[in-house]
């Protein structure tokens, strides 16, 4: 049995996951502990809690900004510690089993690769897409983390010189035109209607592209020109066999993945034509993120 | 003894290797050959001549278009033969040992790695600037082949959305912008004298510049801004430690590496400010085709 352990914004998720099922769930907010050594103590409990009597052999944690050669939470902007914690070290001491944590974004790629759409790819590229972009690469049969454990951030590869601003400080980032925070801004820059807007995240677009909006559903096409671009920069760097979308912006039927499927095949270096899959995750949303991080635990 | 053979459009290096050293040199004409039986011939009995009485151990071959996995050269474009030359097998017939054939950028890549600026770095960026931009590189200490044996076309990410004509039939390639043809469009595109355009390559361009021709060093500052984004976009994939830049283009001074320098520590994700080096290669450039595929013979 391997605990999984997603951590969120406002609510972390764990999972025991048996062979390749989730046997049991809860969660626990993750602000309005004292401090992180509160937090790791009510992860503790919790683990304790959904183990019982069973025997744990380890687990696994997928966090923002979690760099997996140091086991620590690196400054994570939307999570409620200023500090760096090292949470691999603080659940191995409380629960006594190896602690392995990771990057959310390559929980997403092992859990994919393990027990999603990417099951048995051994050259696989995990996209994440929602209030940013994550990216995790499976190369030759091995996560792929790079020297210093943080390689794979697509969503920082430049698609548009001297472009959109980034969170990140630059300009013209994939990230700042495909994710929730870009298709509002392209939305609104093709002068979509303002009342669409005054919904959360894409869902209004996406109704509104269903309505026969145009600016909505240009608004989409042109996501998918950005993503295409920045998926087939991979693949030119990388040579994965396969890419697996993962999240609300992609699960939008074929808004997205219409255009998006279109756009790749041009997209693509023609010595790579035919060999590259274009899927969308088969998890449901609410395991993948425990199964991800169960894959880490297990890897 | 390793032989190493450079297979070049009019011309081919061969060269004996012992430990880091080419202890023998020669070269046999590309073309002119009745077949490719008749080229595998000419090159057996070249390498045979310079071995003379010593032991070869292995044969190691950079080519155009060489698929490693196939020890294949793969319809060249710049080579005299239409069909698939299964190189390898064909010298191994002939010699009777080990022969290894791959891509010239990839043999570059390793060329660096096992005896040039690279040594010792197990994720490692090589990027040759010449006719075209060719890339080769190194994760966790493994040549990054992919799945089908021709990953790390860096040369073909888009650094420009609807940018100009590639060779590749695509649009907006970095080697579009980033290549012998693509400076000399640049300094076309910025009203640079024509008469400069006379001289071959980009050495006119680069004596225009040292003459203090504004479009000629405004064709530098240009190229570096779009080899900083292209370097920049492989780092947040892979992450190298270092990034070494070989071939002619490369090697103008400050011209190409002053402004890229700049450019690149301002397009680096701050994430991994301080982590890259960028490096210009320090093999004699007659010896690093002999040298690379060496060590594709070694590996």
């Amino acid at each position: 049995m391997i605990a999984g352990i997603d951590i969120g914004g406002t609510s972390s998720k764990l999972g025991l996951v048996d062979g390749d099922r989730i046997v049991a769930r809860t969660r626990i907010p993750t602000v309005g502990h004292a401090d992180a050594h509160a937090f790791a103590d009510a992860l503790a409990a919790a683990v304790r809690t959904l183990v019982g009597e069973a025997a744990l052999t380890g687990v696994g944690i997928g966090a923002p900004n979690g760099n997996q050669h140091s086991g620590t939470i690196v400054q994570a902007p939307n999570l409620p510690w200023r500090e760096d914690v090292p949470l691999a070290a603080m659940l191995r001491e409380r629960l006594g089993v190896p602690c392995t944590l990771g990057n959310d974004a390559n929980a997403a790629a092992l859990g994919e690769w393990r027990y999603g759409a990417g099951r048995g790819i051994d050259d696989l590229l995990v996209v994440t897409l929602g209030t940013g972009l994550g990216s995790g690469l499976i190369v030759d049969g091995r996560l792929l983390l790079g020297p210093f454990g943080n390689a794979g951030e697509l969503g920082h590869t430049m698609v548009v010189i001297d472009g959109r601003a980034c969170t990140c400080g630059r300009a013209g980032c994939l990230e700042a035109y495909v994710s929730i925070r870009g298709m509002r801004e392209t939305f609104r820059e093709l002068g979509g209607d303002a009342e669409v807007l005054r919904g959360e995240g894409v869902m209004p677009i996406a109704d509104a592209a269903r309505a026969g909006s145009s600016e909505a559903l240009q608004t989409f096409r042109s996501t998918a020109r950005w993503l295409s671009v920045g998926l087939s920069n991979a693949v030119a760097i990388t040579t994965p066999r396969r890419i697996v979308l993962f999240g609300g912006i992609a699960r939008n039927g074929d808004l997205l993945l219409g255009p998006l499927r279109e756009r790749f095949a041009h997209d693509l270096l023609s010595i790579y034509h035919g060999q590259v899959d274009l899927l969308l995750s088969e998890l449901p949303e609410d395991d993948a993120g425990i199964l991800g991080a169960a894959a880490l635990g297990a890897h």
